[in-house]
């Protein structure tokens, strides 16, 4: 569900009553408070869902502000997510689409981390797990992603590059057959300029390099400049991007819309919207459920190709 | 002309030649070699063009072989560059546009230089330079261009921003009134959120500031993947990107074809495409001379409004 003060709810509750997914025929069940749910479907005007069955954790029984980080909001969400988790890997659900959530207030709760995927990791007991940024147009893959980019440099290893492909190849190969065209982007402009412009390459082509040799269809590193052309033309159907912006700009400026994100490595299937908690509009019963019912949508395509 | 190896001269007789350019009733100087210009029009099939005056530098007079970093041309190629620098500073010509040119070249003819740019800025004694790329739906201007990734961190200053506001902002009220929406991005994922993931956003800040209190219409800094996209959608006419790839990946992506590069700051005005020497295709007739024509219309637009 989401964090409460958030656009979750309200796109979880639009999702289920949109057209799409109904047709699905699939069950669900919202994880999260009844209290909250029933509030936004009276805002929205629309009826909780036939289809779908709400396990109230029933962790909010105070009044709280839309659009507020609240630290209670933050352990309440904690409760949904660890519950989620459980019944994922008691198969107990087929797969796992969760709402966004406000990492400030999930802080405030006591626990530091720096995106949802890790804390996925972390519940999980999971080493490597890489997000996914899908769309009919684009699938991004990134090899790092929540800290700051002067860092980046000096976390780019010919293993990480290479556990990364093999991820993404291996994801494609079971749900999206035929497309497994991988290209990875290099670090610095004009991918270094062979040497010019930064060493990191250097790195990036010994993963890729070990990647290949093991049969993996892949090439790189690129320029990103002209890598997300080229993919966007149709010649990759997967870029590696070496860093979070490098990935999200392009994927954003294709997909805004339309945007799933899937996590890559869990013992679980995972998707989300690529929006965040909104609270610029939270609570106002304007937010678009586009991604929402895309994350729905490919977690079911995900979980019939197991 | 550009580097004679390459598709320099090609798109310049190819542009030349076409209906867009001709219409212009524009008079032309092509600076460079006219035995270089002979050959390309008899593989062309394109007649020199009529409205065109060569000014034959007669550098070569050697065979060399077409597709390859050539030391000698690289030396030829600066002639070129300078000519055309001193014809613009006397106001011979009112725009100077010039064709890609193989760094590599003019490095072993003993000029080590990361740009075009910067040796425009050398040779014109100007401190300040900035590299803008503009199609019709998006301008973007650079902070830093050539260089390693991770040295771009500390580059960024209060100063080197406000400067680089200041740049744009002077540019589009004098070519594009109306249009000074201007939006910077920040450096680090979702633009540090609130330092915790980097620090280099308060330098931002301050130079985004200084320029605001001068009345600058510009905003941010703003997470580079949703403000490209508020870009493209109108919000903002001309972004602000701190490096290389953040400013062309989004750039390419919606303007590979269209796109023009303009020099902020110099005290002449040039433009160039935004491809390079295209060594993979260059003596083979088929380069797309749309970046070409629109690189030259770009300068008359500029020329008409001093």
């Amino acid at each position: 569900m989401g964090d409460p003060a958030g656009i979750g709810p309200e796109v979880v509750l639009k999702a289920l009553e949109s057209r799409e997914i109904k047709e699905t025929k699939a069950r669900f069940i919202i994880i999260g408070d009844r209290k909250v749910l029933k509030k936004n479907s009276q805002l929205l005007s629309i009826n909780l869902p036939a289809q779908a069955e709400v396990l109230d954790l029933a962790n909010i029984n105070y009044h709280f502000r839309m659009a507020k980080v609240d630290r209670r909001l933050g352990k309440a969400v904690l409760e949904y997510i660890k519950e989620g988790v459980r019944l994922a890997q008691e198969k107990r659900i087929d797969a796992l689409v969760t709402a966004p959530i406000s990492k400030e207030a999930i802080n405030l709760a006591g626990y530091r981390y720096a995106g949802h995927t890790q804390l996925l990791a972390e519940l999980t007991q999971t080493k490597d797990v890489r997000m996914l940024f899908s769309s009919p147009v684009l699938k991004v893959v990134l090899l790092t992603t929540h800290l700051p980019l002067k860092e980046v440099s000096k976390l780019i290893t010919a293993q990480g590059v290479y556990k990364t492909i093999v991820l993404a190849a291996k994801f494609m190969h079971r749900y999206f057959a035929g497309e497994e065209r991988i290209g990875v982007a290099g670090f610095n402009p004009h991918a270094g300029e062979e040497g010019l412009f930064g060493e990191e390459e250097r790195e990036i082509k010994k993963g890729i390099f070990r990647a290949q040799q093991e049969g993996v269809k892949v090439d790189g590193p690129f320029p990103a400049d002209t890598l997300f052309y080229q993919a966007y033309k149709g010649r990759y159907k997967l870029v590696v991007a070496i860093y979070h912006d490098q990935g999200l700009i392009p994927f954003k400026l294709l997909s805004f819309r339309k945007g799933v994100n899937i996590s890559l490595g869990l013992p679980i299937i995972r998707t989300s919207p690529c929006h965040g908690t909104a609270f610029d509009i939270a609570g106002q019963g304007v937010a678009d459920p586009d991604s929402m019912i895309e994350a729905i949508k490919m977690a079911l395509y995900l979980s019939q190709r197991c």
